[in-house]
């Protein structure tokens, strides 16, 4: 049966390579016809239940230091803004929140916006203040949006989102989930996800 | 000032995204004008040396789920046999110190074919009834080959190459590392290491 091609993109507000997929996603989508629903999560509950309480590169600081070099070379690949941000990684549950708050028409643009100023523009996106201005480019109202984003019934909905996440099996970020449950694990996957999204419809 | 494209690749035998790299890097770098330098190590010795008795992916049965599924989908991609090793990780000592113990010239064509056995026909490289039809399909002789392996000097030279790996900041295999010391971490990186080692041969 064919239908509309659509794929989950989970993201945490956090993630280096989530940055380069939430600024690469709509343009491949469109051209590849698939409809991509914005899922943001916290990766960090899901390193806690298996008892990280740091991002697992963390432990190798020749990782680390070259996950940055490969932003460094991927950002400009891309021609997207890069400027690692400092502290990292950073608190991303206001962020997360305020990108779940957001319609679904809006959160795609509002989310770009949230990780140009994370990751382009070293803004503080775990406070409000760094946020708001974000919110702003985005055209929507930071004082509305971030009120909304922590109300208890968008707090306890991020929980539920993560625990969908966890519950389809996400362990990283991004992470992109066709309709029969594969799931594709980084930025590096995103071409082949949309790929698979789109034999899947046309099947 | 132009010279000869050139690059090392590190691989460690038990790595799964080595072996991809393994069998792709041949064509791919004769049609950069790359020369490839290979260079086994062992991936073990530098985890343990950040306390780490296990890959990380392992604390994450998801992950590790998600990783063999991810090499069902690149072999089929890439045409290349595949049969996920049991057990795994297995010790790859004995294969990376066959893979060194080979002169440069028949190290690539060794090298794939104990990648071959060990990912691609679930043979146990691990010891040397397995390494042994792996080194006669290479059109090498198996009793001198494995006698060469573990000889003091190949061993001594194994343990050398790791510490060049380490000081060189590998942290993962496959990694790729330039003329200038730049390092690409990964399958996925390959092609983007392949046209920077050109890049800097052209400048």
């Amino acid at each position: 049966m064919a239908g509309q091609a659509a794929i989950d993109f989970w993201y945490d507000p956090a993630s280096t390579y989530s940055y380069l997929a939430a600024m690469r996603i709509e343009d491949l989508a469109e051209e590849a016809g698939v409809a991509v629903r914005w899922r943001p999560f916290l990766l960090g509950a899901i390193f806690k239940a298996v008892g990280w309480t740091a991002p697992p590169f963390e432990a190798l600081p020749t990782k680390t230091r070259n996950m940055w070099r490969d932003m460094e070379r991927l950002t400009a690949e891309y021609g997207l803004p890069f400027a690692k941000p400092d502290p990292f990684p950073f608190n991303s549950v206001l962020a997360a929140r305020v990108s779940l708050a957001a319609s679904e028409a809006d959160r795609p643009r509002l989310t770009r916006a949230i990780y140009r100023a994370a990751f382009g523009e070293r803004a503080d996106v775990s406070r409000p203040e760094g946020l708001a201005p974000a919110i702003a480019s985005a055209g929507l109202d930071p004082e509305a949006t971030l009120a909304a984003a922590v109300s208890a019934e968008n707090k306890a909905r991020l929980r539920e989102e993560t625990e969908a996440a966890e519950a389809a099996g996400v362990f990283g970020a991004p992470t992109f989930v066709t309709a029969d449950g594969d799931l594709f694990w980084g930025n590096d996957r995103l071409e082949r996800a949309l790929a698979a999204a789109r034999g899947l419809a046309a099947a």
